[in-house]
């Protein structure tokens, strides 16, 4: 399965339409030049003090081709977050029948670091720090990832599971994923992310599986 | 133990000082006639609907008066996240040594439930429909809770529990927190939000507790 999340999108349909219509001169690999022009500066400069000016620039392109692949200098970052959610969602759906709900959460987030995230892992450091750097950043990553918990809990619904054990167990699953990547994403070791997912989910097993007297102890 | 999380906070302080400095009349419960003035003004219009002036009008009080309590109209939905936020973090840090790390956050959650939000229930509910209505303030909300989390973690680290296990508890813990004060807002029953917590805990048990060879599955 071949799904493009962050940033290196497939780019012949784009560039076909694009020169079908002739609205611009083909520029080979201008996509991957801009992605690359804007993760350089956003490293150099800052998130907020780079313009897309300075991208285009930068790549030897003009801004209006910047334009015909990002919305904004924010989708560079944040370009495949519904790619991500639709393998994840469909993971979920499709896993084994006979998984409980946290496992098919942690089949299909194993699924998407092997799948998805381990080439890309050099990118994952790079945009972890920029989005680490930025609070605006920080909170349309929190959005994301508050997004994908949603769409998770509905396909566990779609599963046959109740509530509120699928919100639960999407919520939970969510927060393994986020600890799991950022420990990879700041690990200087060569541990897979999927082995960061395995040992997160087994911790959270571990830190939950206390009796729960303490609950009523208020 | 007394803490103001929401809306109402204790007027005096404020209103002596504004009071010395002779900037502004006195106005009896200004605080608190602003706040029902606001929430039933966002409920009846909507958030982005509502202006300051309008929220002043129909407290019978000035905007001048509106900004001596309230940094913007936000502020009278998430005034109290860093009063709740010190609640938490003292109640995890003082939670009895014997506790493993997601019994502290039951423990404070649960403190919590019963010394700030029970008695708050029905602005609890209206702050919920408000929110939920919104996508800033859903986003809000999102970072809030994301705050808090950290800061959790921060606590439970402080009672010598080890990373990864601090965040993982502590983000769990927080999405229970979520989906129990969710449920709790939107039941018509009489249910305490402590026992919803309760609950999710107990939910979140069970869909954690499966063998984990899922996670190998990809």
């Amino acid at each position: 399965m071949s799904v493009t999340v962050i940033m290196v999108a497939p780019m012949t349909a784009t560039v076909i339409t694009v020169y079908d219509l002739g609205v611009g001169r083909w520029e080979p690999d201008a996509r991957g030049r801009l992605g690359r022009a804007a993760m350089e500066l956003y490293r150099e400069r800052g998130f907020d003090s780079t313009t897309v000016a300075e991208i285009a620039e930068r790549a030897g392109l003009t801004e209006r081709t910047f334009f015909r692949y990002f919305a904004d200098k924010r989708e560079v970052l944040f370009g495949g977050s519904s790619e991500l959610q639709e393998f994840l969602v469909s993971s979920v759906v499709g896993a084994p029948a006979s998984l409980p709900p946290m496992e098919a959460i942690a089949w299909a987030l194993s699924a998407a670091a092997t799948e998805i995230f381990e080439e890309r892992r050099e990118f994952a450091r790079e945009r972890q720090a920029i989005v680490g750097a930025n609070a605006e950043l920080r909170e349309r990553e929190l959005i994301k990832l508050a997004t994908l918990a949603a769409a998770l809990a509905g396909a566990l619904r779609e599963r046959g599971v109740s509530e509120p054990a699928a919100s639960l167990a999407a919520e939970s699953g969510i927060a393994v994923f986020k600890i799991a990547f950022e420990r990879w994403t700041s690990s200087t070791g060569e541990e897979q992310l999927s082995e960061f997912i395995r040992e997160s989910m087994d911790e959270l097993k571990v830190v939950t599986a206390g009796p729960m007297a303490a609950a009523s102890g208020a």
